[in-house]
């Protein structure tokens, strides 16, 4: 698999390391400093303790080069490539004491991003029959939003809006400010730019209707039963795309999927997917 | 319980805040702005949907403050209160725009957050009956470590140290560039300042020896089984204090503990801990 | 008029400023340190030597409270009144010293958004009794775009996508990139997230007809004629929003509005417009 | 001619192409992203829509190696070199979707300061055949008052003290707080450094005696007629110099100039220059 | 004696405080948050434990407040007033934690600071009788020029210019890049904007004759005797400033200024002056 | 002697750097802008005037990389060669603009840097035949401190812990707040992690006796005489660290040495070392 070309800038993943960096090197590797001398030559591998999706790759790498552009870092894996427990995949070859001092912000970002690979492969697996597309939400770590949206792609999946500055998301909350589901998605129409479409939240039958009349581009069904999504599925008739939402599980996606959905959004993609188990070796 | 105090600077606080709503908010919060007007006041409570322990209320209440400080955040509980379900600990009130705009961003901190504090909780719990502490790692996500190691104390954990700088922590390849236990534990002790203690990973009984030998003040058991911890703690007798680590398990922790080591650090308090659900309702 | 709300955060509001009192400041007000004691208390109030829209109020009142939080700024008018020559619209008091060291930044500020939202309302008049709306474009200056694209709104405009992250428009590159316009419009549905719009260029009638084919939500019509874009507007029949694009003038605007467009993007709006002339006098 | 060299910081450059660059591509270019492959390669020349004064070459260049230091730019022309329509100034090879992704801020920049340098020069040629000199003011835009101030002299003008910190200029209000011209020039020789000299704004005949008589070193002829000024420069006598200043235009600057003042300062240089049309073409 | 006013921004202060409280409390004051309870308040005093000028007084006032907007600072002295052994000059109230976190920069700076001020006192009552001013230079420490600057001004010395940007010294490596001292001033005289004056180095009376012929507003005076000065200063006849400069001490400063001179500047008061002894006493 | 490796990142140096540069050469050097022409070439060496030990050849070279990455700077000696008059020990070749723009920068840097060292070396020599280790303190200049302790380590000093963040040292303020030197080593103890020691502060035998007998790592003997510390000493018996601090000098150290202290506190090696008399010639 070909992993999508990194999206944002090199000024990003380079401030998100830094203070990485910042914190846990902060005033100086105390351990390394006083026992690894300044001229020892070391190589290293990162590797796969268990099963996963690679995520995250050329960031690693990125590590090393900001403390010391003498280190250089071999991509020997793709990112959105397979790793079967114990495929190494970046090697590490320069001072042994950049290597070390670098060693567990790189592993940091690795885990926490194939572990949001991992977990996404797993749901989109889950619904390949259906023509429902994974997509993630605002749930994400402080700070880290573009990196994790990223490893959602990674893992198959696509991405909802990313922020709130690029899609129109019109939430009850929204609704009651408005009055009804109609004047909230006249009033967003009237108001934000040509290039966005509207989607709003939906919690029954009579909103899905509403917001249909008014011409919404899409709805979020929220927390329904899978029934009560094909129900509404049913009644939008492809006049707008459908979204579920709301704490879908592993167990519960395919379901969801079945009441035949455009998209199903998945929280714990990004809040609760499990560090994958990476490890870094220095092997000279 | 009482919250422990913030350990860190508002700098910091604002600091993660400013990022977070940065991605976030980005250009604007086109839905918001077009949906609810400028003049529009309301009140909002965070609560929990499933039980756990509190932890960031403080960060999350200044989410809004840095947003407007027209709004008034008030806390209901304190960081370390358990919360039962439906509970609320944080009342929000100002101008409904602020508070649309922050909500995503103060529910990423809590739920993450508290999430940190809930699992840390249940290995305390774990081993209430032992002399062992539950201590973090620097396993953590790149720029929220103070965070999250605050959120560790929290759910009654103890930190390990910081990051490289307050702490020597002499592990494997350390050692392999030094030749041996012993030299390394020596080097460390002629170079470091001297309120640091020195730390060192051993794998076998003959490296235990070695370091207690050596005069290090610490040791720590790497990936023994809790027969050879036990064995280990009984050869140290006090003269060193002893750390159990090496991917242990809600499972696993309290066997480590009964090995009777001083110390049981636990990587997964910071890098797979569940988010905590927890909600934003606006009530007028 | 009611000014619309800043949709910009405070943070954006200060970054810009100070980094416009860094540059005109710099090391000290040599002047007036010099003349001007430091506890000698004075008024200023900010009006118009020409007729125009104000735009920019709040953040020019903002230089002051930067500098020094003892200055008070009270907006006599809100943004988007049409101010006549003379006419007040901001007072300052509090020590003459920063009221003097913030004035030049304050009327730069002021100048160039009057300027641009007083080009706009003529624009906006020009074509007033037409269904089209006029727009922005990304022709903004440097580090300001945000402040002009408000600016823009104050005068009755509308904006055009924030930049290239919020709205998708596909130029000549990207069609001769992909192939074909329809290859385009597929591709770019097939991966950019459903909550965006799909807008293309088109310079001919072939393109605007294998346009609406492929499904595009607008077509920007690009320096066609008046009659030629009425002929592109009778195709497209209200199947996608058209926009008119093309160094549009204020002699111009009028001629495509009638052809039927539903926006006209107009680069001079942001890029060329004059600085209205507008003058502090301290009065006491 | 040859171009000034930049005066100010690599640093500087950086840090206002990376807002721009932020404020523009934000969280990505969607389009581009979408439609044009990441190992695609291409070539686009920067030219000129209408005749101007190029300046910003250097700058507009270092957009892309920002973004990607694999893009290689070549100027084909130095700044000051006098564009004719269609002349052809810089070269881009590269990744095209670099070239894509900065084409924008590339040409925002080249516009604004190439529209300076042209206006610039036309005030310059307005007044050859007389010695004034046309300067530039403190009417900049916030944020780019360096890059504005060398297009000022790209285009043939000098420039006034560059902000408040580089010259001392004794205004209306600055009188007032001393309670006389007289009083005002003494204070500051006391009190600013040896190396600045004192220039002091006068409005009659008699301030400028009294300034004069006061020892100052430069007279700012206050929105005078140019007979009035031609009196004042024959009471000066070459005992200091002068300088005209007041909404100059390009029909008012030669008058101006023949009163046989030594500066004529002009605000539209930097307030209101429109900007030059300059596009950048793909050309495979 | 009444202090200058700071002539700085509140934001410089704020940086410059907030990098030394970075590098001094860094994760946290570990002994303070283990042994001090958050609810604790405390009054300290800030006094001298030996004579001398204080300076920097509202600077390290702020370092409280920028950690806890609860602690209250009250000056005691001004900046500029001569402090006996025990002179209390600073009152601080609230949480002692914060108290005890930010003690360590305080004294820092005012130690600094008010050392600077010291010896420049002393210099400047040296030549109390003679007209010679004491002037400092540009061997400031990295970071605190604009603080040092101010502290010298406090101890009654003047400020020479405050950097490379804000006036014009031509020195023996600019002289030998243009051929001759006239070629230099008269370069200069053509290129630099017409606020800034020209003082060129000379280290012979042919030098000084040589740029008195080519105008050059000021003569620097570099490592001469006194007699030699006293003979420049003759053939200068005050058509032009004289300024002795090179490694003037306390001992040396008196001759240097019966030599007539007008300036004499001194490196040590900024590069190589004592801290003043400077205590907190925690006194409940 | 081998220089220390540099135990900071190349971000604090840049940081730091860029600082200064901006503080110096703000908007424009306009000295050398005018004289020099930008395509000459030169050669510079920094050398001593006077004897002294180097510390900062690095960071000095890199002010002319970070102005121009045309110039470079060869090292010829290396931090900690003790220097002899004339010595040259940095040879720079590039542009001659940026070598006259960066050279005050540079020697800032250096003669700030290599003064500390030669004041640390001559302490150091002076306790040589004894067991005393010569260390710093936190008394260092706002922003340099990690520069400033690397000095001292040149100096052939060692370090105290760098900040408040990395090692316990309990004063006499946080002993009031605990009402007892038992309690207050008790509580850190019990509160902080355990890879940091506890020294503590004290005032009498009697507080030594109960240092001792609360587990105190180490004890720091405020002000003692030289024969009160030995009797100290003698009671601490080898079972803690301890520490003489208290305004010790030259004259002084010698007989705190004979004490039998294990380390010797010297807070004027950071705050009042004179800088080493260091220049820069332009060779061609």
């Amino acid at each position: 698999m070909t992993a999508p070309a990194l999206p944002f800038s090199p000024d990003l993943i380079d401030d998100v390391l830094r203070r990485a960096l910042a914190e846990d090197v902060g005033a100086g590797d105390v351990t390394t400093l006083a026992l690894v001398p300044a001229d020892q030559a070391g190589t290293a591998v990162a590797y796969a303790k268990e099963a996963g999706v690679l995520a995250g790759n050329a960031i690693a790498a990125r590590v090393f080069t900001l403390l010391d552009s003498a280190v250089h870092a071999t991509p020997l894996c793709a990112d959105g490539d397979v790793l079967t427990p114990g495929a190494r995949f970046l090697r590490v070859e320069g001072p042994l004491r950049t290597i070390l001092i670098g060693e567990r912000v790189t592993l940091n970002i690795l885990r926490h991003l194939s572990g949001i690979a991992t977990l996404t492969r797993a749901f989109v697996d889950a619904v390949a029959d259906t023509p429902a597309q994974i997509v993630d939400t605002r749930k994400t770590t402080p700070g880290l939003r573009l990196f994790e949206k990223y490893a959602v792609r990674v893992g198959g999946g696509q991405n909802h809006r990313i922020g709130l500055f690029d899609g129109v998301l019109i939430k009850d909350n929204h609704i009651a400010a408005c009055g009804s589901v109609s004047n909230a998605v006249k009033k967003a129409r009237a108001s934000v730019h040509h290039l966005l479409k509207i989607e709003i939240e939906a919690k029954t039958m009579e909103q899905v209707a509403e917001a249909l009349e008014a011409g919404a581009d899409g709805i979020l069904l929220d927390n329904m039963s899978p029934d009560t999504m094909a129900q509404a599925v049913a009644i939008v008739g492809g006049r707008a795309f459908t979204e579920a939402s709301g704490n879908i599980t592993l167990e519960s996606v395919r379901d969801a999927a079945r009441s035949g959905v455009d998209l199903i959004s998945v929280g714990m993609l990004t809040h609760s997917a499990p560090a994958l188990d990476i490890s870094l070796d220095i092997e000279g």
